[in-house]
């Protein structure tokens, strides 16, 4: 099996390749910029915001699955920049030239902020659907335009709504590394009420999820979570006494964000992965190597 | 006034690009060949599709409206045409560019089958949407888009939900031309039974509509339609009788289409036109002078 790879060089994008070629997938794997991923896969420098760039390439040789991750990422700003009516584009133009180049089966990613989260229970992946983002309409509309081109054309499609990830390449100002970094340095470490219920998923697992819908037949939509339900204050918490220094954890030491929805959890039994150990990286094992690998930096910083 | 319209050439485009003249608008007429049309305008030439062409010469002099009626319109092959994504692309390109270039006004044409039709009773601009075309998801995928797009960057934002058409220019394959042209010849003129309820606007009016729109500041989504309620045999009927030959009309004499909704008729309360004498062009006059156009077509044909 072949598999097209767009974001190859993402924070997703890495994890999901190391997953296509631990499952011994040949991948093409296309980025602007090359991945930097251990192993032996096609690399094709593309930018697929360049509408003049014929894309004919990158389906040689044949291509059984397209998995396209890339789209506007920046931190905090993709959710209302411009760029993400380029990617809708970009991603449509990606979808012709599938159909194009005969690839059967094509998985696009999504997000939970795609849902009208309940604010009791989990999102399951027909939960009634209310973006209000930039980001997230467009994503929603990418989603409803190619489900009506692939379906009357034969073509297998999945859309994987990503929930909360965090693990190794995350941004350095996210939740966990943010936490971590002060942690490691030995200063204190405040955060909001943290009273927001959240499913977080190691990015290593998202990649084995979206590896496992990519090597699957299965159609539709797909939530890539943990469907694990915690507190933003407990994961720091938890970050706090892994790291042994729990008395520099401050919650409620920075002001909540206005409107941050209460919940979102996903109902994740639709996946195909074997539930019973999912996620294969639990919590707290994820954020000891988040805290091992922020220390290791901090260790590296000090001695230059 | 300068309003920079888009699909000029086309059906739609030709008749709105008249009402804006007529209303002593400053037109960007952009289409890939020249509109043809009587007055003075700018043309522009380009082909929006083209990813390669950087858009802002047609941005210049300074635009106050953006009226986009471009689209992919082959009779028939519309519904299904891969060229819809195509279309949702470059349609979001040209939102990005009217944004960058300081448009404060962007009116986009849609069509009634973004709406879930209720049985009996009309379709109001809230009624459900249930798109279930490529066309129409297309479409309806393109609105959701450019809302979340244009609302917080304060660019006003009209969606034209186009209904029913016919009148000058009209494919001769469409339902008023191909009955007319057998009744302007003395040839039988089969119809299906014509069960089917629609709301039927002359193009003309349709113009004046969208060019109403332009001039206009109100928002949101937008009925283009007569508000009139009148099945397929009831056209045809009339058609014959119009044309003195009523013996020629063959309700039922052709098989009817499968799964036609049984009724497409617009509420135009919202319209920014005189409802009073709306439509300016009544469904009878419009009839004879399609009946009149397609007899001087067949004299012209017999003395060639």
């Amino acid at each position: 099996m072949r598999v097209l790879l767009t974001g190859a060089s993402g924070f997703v994008g890495k994890a999901t390749l190391a997953a296509l070629l631990d499952r011994g997938v040949e991948v093409t794997a296309v980025a602007r910029t090359s991945p930097d991923v251990p192993g032996t896969y096609r690399f094709a420098a593309c930018d697929l915001l360049d509408g003049s760039q014929a894309l004919d390439d990158i389906f040689s040789p044949k291509i059984d699955v397209a998995l396209h991750l890339a789209w506007c990422v920046e931190h905090g700003a993709f959710w209302t920049s411009p760029a993400n009516l380029d990617w809708v584009g970009a991603t449509l133009r990606l979808a012709r030239a599938a159909e194009r180049h005969g690839v059967p089966r094509v998985v696009v990613a999504g997000t939970c902020y795609e849902y009208a989260w309940p604010r009791d229970g989990n999102c399951a992946e027909d939960t009634l659907l209310s973006p209000t983002t930039l980001y997230a309409i467009a994503k929603d509309a990418t989603r409803r335009a190619c489900e009506a081109f692939f379906a009357p054309r034969g073509i297998g499609f999945a859309w994987a709504r990503i929930f909360f990830l965090y693990g190794p390449g995350e941004h350095p100002d996210r939740l966990v590394p943010s936490i971590a970094r002060r942690l490691v340095r030995g200063e204190p470490a405040p955060s909001s009420r943290g009273l927001a219920v959240r499913d977080f998923l190691d990015v290593r697992d998202a990649g084995r999820a979206l590896a496992a819908l990519a090597a699957s037949s299965a159609q539709g939509a797909f939530n890539v979570a943990s469907g694990q339900a915690i507190s933003i204050a407990e994961v720091v918490r938890r970050l706090g006494e892994l790291a042994g220094r729990p008395d520099l954890v401050q919650i409620g030491g920075l002001a909540d964000r206005p409107d941050e929805p209460p919940r979102i959890v996903a109902d994740v039994r639709r996946l195909p992965v074997t539930l019973d150990s999912w996620p294969t990286i639990p919590l707290d094992q994820g954020l000891r190597e988040a805290l091992s690998y922020w220390q290791h930096r901090a260790k590296n910083a000090g001695m230059t």
